[in-house]
């Protein structure tokens, strides 16, 4: 529990609680959509496409599993848990020299047929839900935005996804 | 599994992948941060504290569920939970007339405390975290970019939280 502040609470004013908001409503609503569309159509979870499409750009379909938790900013036991569940539906194979710090994380041929074929569906989801609704000049405003937020908080990163 | 498609995917081009990598990219991040906050300084998931704002906003602290379900747009089963936890934890009263449709969720009085509490950390952290990471421009261009979001998929709802 909190202690309770002794300071009188530094409110956001209109402009910030409308942008905190309006993002925060945004993103609830665009990850239900997104998350209901990958289930239905392609049994996916959000979190299995991630993994999928990460590895589907990697060299040979393989990165290491440090390599895939920096890339997902998922903690390690999540990433652990995420990874024995995919490999139990023979979507990926995990790769071990003896040594956790070494594990590679691979796609299988059915791994490779099943973001291949999901991904078609997924992208024009993301085109009508979100795209569409968006001017050229608000995609390059919220791109940049969403740069702008990244590189803020790796300044106060705290480390819950080193390599190992 | 989705039947594989058979016109060529309409890939996003390299100013909309630009934004909604960005955008799926930010929102994980800041989401991840703002659950450690709420459970390390409150004890609270995202959901407890999303709950407890609406109800310290409305009339009395207490709503109809259905208006609770149409605020956090989850879906009946999710919200049937995560009210039971919450009652349990005595944050919130549940009460009903013989009739689920015109159920109420109230907050108790241990439920205020607890919110009292969090916000104010909870606003600092989102102050540190984003707000100061964007410029008044930004701030305003996320809010439009927000509210346009929001409103196309209005139009494309799929009456998940229909209000029975």
């Amino acid at each position: 529990m909190s202690t309770v502040q002794q300071e009188p609470a530094h409110w956001l004013d209109a402009r910030e609680a409308r942008a905190w908001r309006g993002f925060m409503t945004m993103q609830g609503q665009v990850r239900r959509r997104v998350a209901q569309q990958l289930q239905r159509e392609a049994g996916l979870s959000e979190a299995d496409y991630e993994v999928l499409v990460h590895l589907s750009e990697a060299d040979g379909g393989r990165m290491r599993a440090v390599e895939l938790g920096a890339a997902t900013q998922w903690e390690k036991s999540r990433l652990f848990h995420q990874i024995t569940r995919m490999h139990a539906r023979g979507l990926v194979t995990k790769e071990s020299c003896g040594n956790a710090r070494h594990a590679h994380v691979a796609l299988t041929e059915n791994g490779r047929a099943v973001i291949e074929a999901a991904a078609p569906n997924h992208v024009e989801f993301v085109r009508r839900a979100f795209v569409d609704a968006l001017s050229a000049d608000q995609l390059d405003a919220l791109a940049g935005i969403a740069e702008a937020v990244v590189e803020h908080l790796r300044g106060t990163d705290d480390g819950c996804c080193d390599a190992d």
